[in-house]
């Protein structure tokens, strides 16, 4: 629980926490080899991916039609056609006067270089009559024209999608090196915390903010843990992380990062000597988390109130994160128009919850209030964010700003 | 393979393939129950989730300070402060003259209805002096401000994110239900097709079409089953369909779906009699498409090319399965500037593959080359799509169009 005056006194930047952090960590993410199929979708590739072959591998066919010599048909018209002589497709080659019926994708023959539409010919037994003259490459897809050989179908860093799939399976690759997952484990702390399922306790709560981490960092691509929830207990959470960094690459506590006398968690990290160590971001919501490096690995005490955990993970590790992997894990932006004033502190970059939703053929933004109460609902309510910089004292009514994309499914109006 | 004379005569319009195979379909979508947890993340909801429990489910403190009466400190003020009794927290209650000392979060005690924050008190002993006056309900959080009892929090047809964890959970609730997934076969066709993995012969090209298909089918939340891939032959193709539909909801079939010789996916799909059949869709690309209804089970045969079968699925299968699902699968839209003519047949839903990126502030985009060569690559060099209406005869330079983002990781200048 965090409160007024229990914000730590000094606000670290983003920018300083994530360099320090990283210059710190020892973090290696380990590769792996993945069939190319579902199981590579999602995953973010370790290597480029180089194309092996020519698409097409061969001169091809675009129509259906006859392959021929330009330079036969040069004086073709209605009015006069040119004759061809009809050869055997399994001749593979035509000399001057021949020509040979192709579908569309079959290979050029050797001296052909222009496929005839089936449109501008007639047919009269072994003979083919041309109505038109075609230059040289018409209708002949160039072997490499689409996929050259040696081309990066796939960049280091990028996150595998479906369509990675046709390039690479074209190129008869069977699999593809992607990352590791980076393993964390996630317990939360708390004594008024009870369980999913248990009897409700009148002046108690259900976690929520624990399920809500791991199933955001399952998304970020991490292969979490549930280490589940701890009471109160500094020596209890001490003996915890100690633990949990043995056998995991990040460790997430949630709860008890206020200053004073709930900051167990935050008095636990301290006892692990984490260098850097930092209690306390220049953010909003998110103020009292921690984060420090323990033997090179990253140990992240996240508040124990949903929304702040979630601007701590979206503002502070997820930089972090797309730095270890080599790649942006952004949601997609949309520009859209501000129906309420957004007042900002200068100093800290504040993320807000927003409801985005299309009116008039345009995108229209309003932000959901964060503090006090109301809080799980904006959860649900909004589908979007709203970043605010350092440097800026807030927006007026009718700015345009970018707004990230949580939910496209929840955009009404569209 | 598909070819200029190798399309259907008769093109059929999305909206009455979608109807008539929805109409004829007796497909129905059982449900599961899933913890609430990582395996949530991603599935339907099939039922609404109600809240069970206020939130808060007490008149908890806003604030850290003293839980006074209103009606004791109307008088208060930095000149003659009002002197209240503290009394213990364990109390849970108190009487006019007396306070309690609480944390932000915490039960209000009966009788209390102010939460009087430290900075306008003092205190000496057991005596608090309050310097201001506060209004009824000052930094108290009523129970069922955030969410309250009986709401809905998770709408059925919607699809389980991360932050729906934390509503679920806070409510105690340990499973939901969603949709089963629905269980989709894909086989391909065509003796020139190689696997990757297998040596590389001169003429014949390695499959592309269904891993993309297998990975798109799954990105829509279906359970898939790579069939395999099949030679030219009719009765083959034919005995294979009517093996799947024995064992799956959806079957597909990839290649052989153009007019003439090469239709044989299309000639064997027929001879499973199905009602209603549609051969040939009125969109560009993935014209030679076929779709029919088989006992009450959905068959469709997808052209062979990738970008065609992509386009098939995009604007033919995808409403049939939001449908189904009782959901919308859409991508997030934005609006984009035109650097490139478009023209667009009248009467032809067309889908473009675009390059959307940011200059100036301001979303661009180019559409990319879909017909003759360079077809793989525009699957890798967009990053969006461009849906061109059945009535409308395109766009010109400069217009400003809804563009759907399929991959906002690649989209440069933001």
């Amino acid at each position: 629980m965090q409160n007024r005056k229990g914000f730590p006194e000094k606000l670290h930047s983003v920018r300083e926490v994530v360099e320090e952090v990283l210059k710190a960590s020892t973090l290696r993410i380990g590769e792996e080899e993945v069939t190319v199929g579902i199981e590579a979708i999602g995953r973010i590739a370790s290597r480029d991916v180089k194309a092996r072959i020519d698409i097409p591998s061969f001169d091809r066919t675009l129509l259906d039609g006859y392959a021929a010599r330009s330079e036969d048909i040069v004086y073709a018209s209605p009015e006069s056609p040119v004759s061809l002589r009809l050869v055997p497709k399994n001749l593979g080659k035509i000399g001057p006067g021949e020509c040979i019926e192709l579908n569309t994708g079959e290979p050029v023959p050797l001296g052909a270089d222009v496929l005839v539409p089936y449109e501008y010919t007639s047919r009269h037994g072994g003979i083919v009559y041309v109505y038109r003259s075609f230059p040289s490459g018409y209708g002949v897809g160039l072997r490499g024209e689409d996929v050259q050989r040696g081309e990066i179908i796939i960049h280091k860093g990028e996150r595998i999608r479906p369509w990675h799939m046709a390039l690479v399976s074209s190129q008869g690759i069977p699999s593809i090196h992607v990352y590791k997952k980076i393993r964390a484990a996630v317990f939360s702390t708390g004594e008024e915390i009870l369980e999913p399922g248990e009897p409700y306790v009148e002046g108690k709560l259900y976690d929520s903010t624990r399920r809500l981490v791991l199933a955001q960092l399952h998304e970020m691509g991490l292969d979490v843990t549930d280490a589940g929830l701890l009471g109160d207990d500094e020596d209890e959470i001490y003996s915890k992380f100690k633990e949990l960094l043995e056998n995991y690459d990040i460790v997430f506590s949630i709860g008890g990062t206020s200053m004073g006398r709930r900051d167990y968690t935050v008095k636990a990290l301290k006892r692990l000597k984490p260098d850097p160590f930092y209690h306390g971001f220049a953010i909003k919501p998110g103020r009292p988390g921690a984060i420090g490096v323990v033997n090179g690995k990253i140990v992240m005490a996240l508040s124990g109130f949903p929304v702040a955990a979630l601007a701590e993970l979206e503002l502070v590790f997820k930089p972090i994160i797309e730095r270890l992997y080599g790649t942006r894990l952004g949601y997609p932006r949309v520009k859209a128009k501000l129906v309420k004033r957004i007042p900002s502190q200068p100093g800290i970059l504040e993320l807000y919850r927003v409801r985005v939703w299309v009116e008039d053929d345009n995108y229209l933004v309003e932000p959901l209030r964060l503090t006090g109460s109301g809080v799980l609902s904006t959860l649900i309510r909004g589908n979007g964010l709203l970043r605010i910089p350092e440097d800026s004292t807030g927006y007026e009514v009718g700015d345009e700003v970018w707004v990230e994309i949580l939910d496209p499914q929840k955009i009404t109006g569209s």
